[in-house]
């Protein structure tokens, strides 16, 4: 049976989510998550740059296929979907450079597809997360949060075409 | 007399102004300038993916040392600080990854510096950078705005420290 391999990312530019997950049939694994850490005084152009730095060693050690990302639909003013916007850049790029087409979802089309209610807890999104795909542990955060993106991704995958959500 | 090379970018995802000029002295001249153009149906990451390609081919012919970038201080709405941070993103995190530091100033520092008028009209930037950097014809308006970024940085170098602007 073939599989297909998603790299989720929950992105901002003080901790990045990111996970790549294995998809074969109704099967899914996780076979890295983790986060990006920024400490707080090193310069944007710095903490993109890390960014860019440890996704394309993911891309290079996992060879995902395709990219899926938050959507950033609600940022609350201008200078907050700024700081937001240069991280998602940094990952746009990346992707498009490596040849992976990149979805977006919301916020509340991930927590529905992982946990069925788009209202759900950061918490709650861990817990089914970690059922999901039988993980020890629940993971940190963020790396929970990408990797519930990438689950949103694979859900889309096999819905209709016209209800696919379309690459950015 | 030692020279030094700065890349002046004027961000955007549809038409990036680029400039490359170098100082030596009181003496500058431009070595390259144009826009990066992006059609408007080209997926934002195919876009962004573009600015990298051609920043960085302007950053291997010419090897600058010091990068100016318009700060987007004025962004009128959320959603158009999420694209313009994209573009941002894109050229930050490339030059944090070539080594080079990024500097950022004001629209209004920028014209003041080239025009001497904070207020002044793109028009009469484009006449200025024509003329300080002595160019046969004026250049594209973003090529222009590009070529009076890296003017503007160049002027901020030689103030006095506490002036100076600082790495983004």
């Amino acid at each position: 049976m073939s599989s297909i391999r998603i790299l989720g990312v929950d992105t901002s530019l003080r901790s990045t989510g990111v996970a790549v997950i294995e998809v074969t049939g109704q099967k899914m694994r996780a076979l890295a998550y983790g986060n990006i850490h920024n400490k707080p005084r090193v310069l944007h152009s710095e903490c993109l740059a890390a960014i860019h730095r440890e996704i394309d060693a993911l891309i290079e050690e996992f060879s995902p296929e395709e990219v899926a990302i938050e959507g950033a639909f609600f940022a609350k003013n201008a200078k907050t979907a700024m700081i937001l916007g240069q991280a998602r850049g940094a990952v746009l790029a990346l992707s498009a450079l490596r040849g992976l087409p990149v979805y977006e979802y919301s916020p509340r089309s991930v927590k529905l597809a992982v946990v069925g209610v788009g209202s759900a807890q950061k918490g709650q999104v861990g817990a089914m997360v970690t059922r999901l795909l039988g993980l020890a542990d629940p993971p940190q955060e963020d790396a929970a949060d990408a990797l519930a993106i990438a689950i949103c991704h694979t859900h889309q995958r096999g819905a209709p075409e016209a209800l696919r959500s379309k690459a950015i």
